[in-house]
């Protein structure tokens, strides 16, 4: 999906909320675990409960990768499902993927080329450790995207991304200056937590176009009011993720309509933040 | 595979070599791309031919993972051949995994814990971007190794890696450095690229002790030679990889032949830098 769809997607759904399907067995009611495959029924039922609500979903690959094939397999018919529900939906493959040339080459197939690996997904984020040739493999794909880590929600975020060089700036910086050559605004996001927010404006200033994918707000403690205030733009420029607080708001037989409830609280703070800014 | 237990497999093998199974379906020989299985049959093939020359193998994740379901099925026949092989082998999913903490836990179980995803790793490579918590939960598992990324082969090594902080200390300084605390020789080695072996003697500095993974001999132009000098120790703890200069050193019907030589050679090598050390 290229960007101007994107931004017509966000503003027909009035939305900029991204759905993290982090499926974790172990957290689902309990008539779904008795079923034979678990995480695609939950999956599906979440999806369809939230899509009128949703313009992205995030896959986060571990969840699957854990079950070894057989959790491949849930996470080809979850793709297929989404892809055959005659919804539009901007896919995010949440992998964490980068290696050398070659190796991310095989990567970027396994993501993209659905006549090879069964996957369909828009876009894939990607570690930047290891620099230019991990990331510019993904870039090759027309309408695909990268969405690189520049700044993460979680603790360790604090060990090398907060390191100052000896230029004055953050490696995170660093990585937002120094990406942003690699690609442009139509093909590389950038995964900026939402426990952060203050450093949005920071981000902005290397970033002024791109699209910012924020987890963090939800189960992580992170506002979304703080997110929006310093990262959208008038093009939107923000996909805001939230898994746990919206796919287990229960775990009974009502799963389905306290996700639908979740989703739909935050799609109506986004609608409200969108309307204020003139964007819908 | 603890750690004395590889040093003892190491010294039988008079070898350090690592033989990775970069196992890219365009490379193949024709009359096994035409088998059922292209990627197991050839695997088997490759390791028959030099379990006696190699301690440790590597998988490459991202060539199985290309093929979707199919590619994740070859994978683990190809760990359960090695597995049923009767032989010991230290066994590295070169898959540059990491995330947030509850994720990175889920990877560990799909490398780690076999009973849930028919996979059972020694050791994974893991990208540092995300700090400590991205890492821990791969060290719970007793007898289980991360391999973290410090300084690689590639080009885009020096994008971050070699960034200089306000401390004079490169970025891949701090990994060392800061990530050391978080495990010990027993459960953590390292990635640094052959490509930068002048850079051992710094890296030895940081970690006098931890195995080291050292990529890039062979088809990326390291020498092994430079790699012994500043890196071997009194309990060897170097991994010294060759993927492509193996696996690839034929493709007619003889690959395997060919593959056993280049082997052999390396081995060899290796057994004269080891007898040198006084170490066998």
């Amino acid at each position: 999906m290229n960007r101007e769809k994107l931004i017509t997607l966000m503003k027909q759904r009035e939305s900029f909320l991204c759905v993290g399907l982090d499926t974790d067995i172990d957290k689902l009611p309990p008539h779904i675990k008795q079923m034979t495959d678990p995480q695609f029924e939950f999956n599906k039922a979440i999806f369809d409960a939230t899509i009128d609500y949703a313009p992205v979903y995030k896959i986060n690959i571990a969840f699957y990768e854990a079950f070894g094939t057989k959790g491949w397999r849930s996470l080809e018919k979850t793709t297929d499902y989404i892809r055959q529900s005659g919804k539009d939906v901007f896919l995010i493959a949440d992998a964490k993927r980068g290696d050398i040339g070659n190796t991310s080459s095989q990567y970027a197939r396994a993501f993209f080329q659905k006549e090879i690996s069964g996957l369909d997904f828009d876009a894939v984020t990607v570690a930047p450790y290891m620099g230019v040739d991990s990331v510019s493999p993904f870039l090759e794909y027309p309408n695909k995207w990268v969405v690189l880590l520049a700044l993460t929600s979680n603790k360790g975020a604090d060990d090398f991304q907060m390191i100052k060089s000896d230029h004055d700036k953050y490696i995170f910086e660093h990585v937002l200056e120094e990406s942003s050559k690699w690609g442009t605004p139509e093909n590389m996001m950038y995964v900026v937590g939402a426990t952060r927010a203050e450093m949005l404006k920071t981000v902005r200033q290397y970033l002024p176009e791109h699209f910012l994918l924020i987890p963090g707000v939800g189960a992580q403690g992170g506002s979304l009011e703080e997110v929006v205030a310093n990262g959208l733009h008038k093009n939107i420029g923000l996909i805001v993720n939230a898994s746990r607080s919206i796919i287990y708001a229960s775990s009974d037989k009502n799963f389905e309509k306290n996700a639908e409830i979740e989703a739909k609280n935050l799609q109506m703070q986004m609608k409200k933040f969108l309307s204020l800014s003139q964007i819908i």
